[in-house]
């Protein structure tokens, strides 16, 4: 599709002008336009099969790569979005690899643009936005999306509209004796030094699940889950992301309705108490959407709104960060596989927050800050 | 394919000694055999599709990578051959995504060896070889063979034998208002600093077309492009690198006759215009070649020639390099799929051009100065 | 498939206090838990095919790439595992391209194990790893699994039992003519610089093959394989590693006995002797094996065990490290393409031999040397 992108930052002091001399400096805009991808869903490539082994068992796999058809830099290096063995019958699916995270699916299935897109649900743009600056996701947590080395469970159908799935991550790393046995690096207690890269020794693991009820026209769902973003042997520090959400969506015929609760907290656990221990950082978001069929086509709608609770331990009060977004747009089926698609959105961000529909990132200087970011989409999707 | 090459250099002055006590230092040759692939054909695997969506609309798909099935090394990590999907109907096609230079059929099409192998078109191998040393193309042209986040058009067929294409590609870099809104880098004229990976504003663009006609055993084809090659945001300077080809066949039925004309100009725009300016570097060739059917077999030949233009503001006359190559093969097909091909290939260089056949580098010192490179290649074609 | 790894380091002068006040530090361990894959076959996807060309010939291909399907980090990024282009008739294969070296196959094949897994064959692992620590595999030879561009003939079928390979890899380096057309670097005699990486001139070329019999139970092969690891243009040496390996099975219906004998040595030939000439490093080894079909199911047993010989010209006598390895699984199959397995396997090192089983590296410290790695896999291989 072709997508642009325009994030404006406007004058700090412009609303409180620091003296009478005080000069409005405006607002200053970046923007860019681009021949991008996945607007619409995302472009993915795979292969996938099952095999009835009888007795009501079937194994299966399924791979799939994420690719990027605007400039062709991405085939199929890698399986990323999906890469999982299963093994299923009367009992549910066992299902091995990388998969989605449990706790993603509320974000996507009860947002009106499935999280993709310039017009996404802004609760997930903020877990994979570093609030800190630099990159990587909300409080670093890398299983966001998908998990690798995973063992899920699913329920079987046919519990009378209930579904769930639970998930076990691995997270790979050695562990260690107590004694000279320590990880590389420095142990602080003896001064010995173990050659070789600094291991994480907890970092990695996922464990979550998701519970649901679906009949009819309603569907609502429930997810909790805890990720390890980081760790210190050392230190004796571990960094969790625990998630919490719960989604609905109820189809009225001529109108569907769509709408999600989110909390994410980051804590970071000690081994032993520091006097100063680093405050959690929480971002608690809400979204309200609706879909509604037109002929052919899909007129599509949503707001969400995320807040950042920083529980910075200052004698001043400082403001929470907060986000909200709009969103709108239409989707034109040519067939079942093909279609044409536009959406428009804008963020408008307060007291520091810096989110975007995508694109360029905002000026944010001393005289600068993060305002608001809008974009369009408008493209075709093609399945095979 | 196996594939042996040969860059020889000789000695810089063994025409015009210096002195008597001159003593010529002869020849120096490097050389390299290799289990090569694409010598015939270039190797690629993809996929792709097309949908019937009714009342003549039709949705198509086409990802295609480059793999080096000599060693493995290159799987289906990027579909950099070609990324597009595609809306086609009465009106022609669509094509988004990545894609060949129109610019670049000329080379290909009207080269009896397809501007591959050891026998490739000199055009094309002075194209992608950065005259002034160092890695990189013509001008630093990135945009030569194939071109991403382009949107295409193509003429319908059933035009009485008139075909052609226009192709625009957006660089997708970020625009800056005016102020303190400048890209990464210090700003000379306010001394700021704005932080962050120094970022292109223009480069990358491209636009071009191809218009040509093609009727019984005539195909006569005329394109033009412009591909920014580079740009500075504070200098005001635009790198283009400009292309005007004309290429022709005629099929006499017991011989298929090939020619080409070929004009790249690499020219640097000012927004100020400076005392002395960069002069522009001018490449021209041409080619003329045949195939002879025999049997289920095919003898091609070409003799192709370029000569570079520096252009250089300089009291002392400068001889402008110039390089020609003669290429002979055969290919013997074994059927539709399998064929068994060889060739051979020479180029002489003059001047300080320095356009090999492929291979290693010429050894180029102050004593040693490039002047022949010559190699051949024979293998299997295998499609699939 | 789920592994876990546990290496084990004991007190190095445990067994042989230095003094009456030595205190007995005992033993640490590193272990992991993984979800891995690769564990009874190594993951793969690929594309292959074949054509009639008539008259008895046919021409095939065979593109296999190497999957991660614990974490979907690797897809078809590159296709290591095999990727050739074959011409086949009466007169055999000639096969071009990436495969597997003729020396590999009696390692794998008869191995109950396959060597793959925890339970893999120690001549294999050895082959693989580095005894002098540091990255890389025994001898720094890159051809111990697969070859890169390779020229490869099998003779036909129907040999009254017969079988063979031969195989030639060009190492696709520059060659020189002397003078000053050395390779980049300083040449020691001119001290002339040539810029430019350093090359090699020679490492990279394998010259091998393998001839066996199989008739009824019976099937017997040996191999021999030289592969030119590293040279030094200037200090005229050349390293290569020379394997030479003997296997058979015998099949009695109710079990299967399998065994091998290996020797691999890395030599360095010096175009002029020094005084002190690096000793050559031997790796002798040997395999028994069983498999026990059980309905369904397979029972699988080996043990493995390698010597190193280090040759080197000290005045004491240093005892040759050692390593065995015990290895017992079984294989449940659910049906042709979808198994079950468990397998578990111990090495036991002695005289500074460091294997283990796979996962982490043992603690090598003046206090701890390495001991006993001990793991176990089981899981699913689902074939499509």
């Amino acid at each position: 599709s072709v997508s642009h992108y325009a994030s404006k930052s406007e004058d700090r002091n412009a609303a409180t002008p620091a003296s009478p001399f005080y000069v409005n400096q405006g607002s200053r805009t970046v923007s860019r336009t681009a021949l991008s991808n996945s607007a619409y869903n995302n472009s993915r490539l795979g292969f996938r099969g099952t095999e009835d082994l009888g007795g009501g068992l079937a194994a299966g796999f399924w791979l799939e790569s994420p690719i990027t058809n605007d400039d062709g830099a991405t085939g199929l290096a890698n399986f990323g979005r999906r890469s999982t063995v299963s093994l299923m019958g009367g009992f549910g699916e066992i299902r091995l690899g990388r998969d989605f995270a449990p706790t993603f699916w509320n974000d996507t299935v009860y947002d009106p643009f499935g999280a993709v897109g310039v017009g996404a649900n802004l609760i997930s743009s903020a877990s994979l936005f570093n609030p800190t600056g630099g990159a990587g996701t909300f409080g670093g947590n890398a299983n966001y999306l998908r998990v690798s080395n995973s063992i899920g469970y699913f329920l079987p159908a046919g519990l009378s509209g209930f579904y769930g799935q639970f998930m076990y991550a691995l997270h790979e790393n050695d562990s260690y004796d107590p004694g000279t046995a320590t990880p590389p690096g420095v142990n602080p207690l003896t001064g010995q030094l173990n050659s070789g890269a600094v291991a994480r020794t907890r970092a990695g693991r996922y464990v979550g699940g998701r519970l649901g009820y679906a009949s009819g026209p309603l569907d609502i769902a429930l997810a909790y889950g805890s990720s390890t973003a980081a760790d210190d042997y050392f230190a004796g520090t571990t960094d969790d992301v625990r998630t919490a959400n719960l989604g609905a969506s109820y189809d009225f015929g001529f109108v569907k309705l769509f709408g999600e609760l989110s909390r994410v907290s980051r804590t970071r656990d000690y081994a032993v108490s520091p006097l100063i221990a680093l405050p959690d950082t929480d971002l608690k978001g809400y979204l309200i959407g609706a879909t509604v069929p037109v002929g052919p086509g899909l007129i599509r709608a949503a707001y969400s709104r995320v807040k950042y609770d920083l529980n910075a331990a200052t004698l001043a009060a400082v403001p929470d960060p907060t986000a909200s977004k709009v969103s709108l747009g239409y989707v034109h089926n040519l067939s079942k596989r093909t279609a044409l698609y536009a959406t428009v959105a804008r963020v408008s961000n307060r007291n520091g927050a810096a989110l975007t529909v995508g694109g360029p990132a905002f000026i944010s200087t001393s005289v600068f800050a993060p305002r608001t970011s809008s974009g369009y989409d408008f493209g075709i999707r093609h399945a095979f």
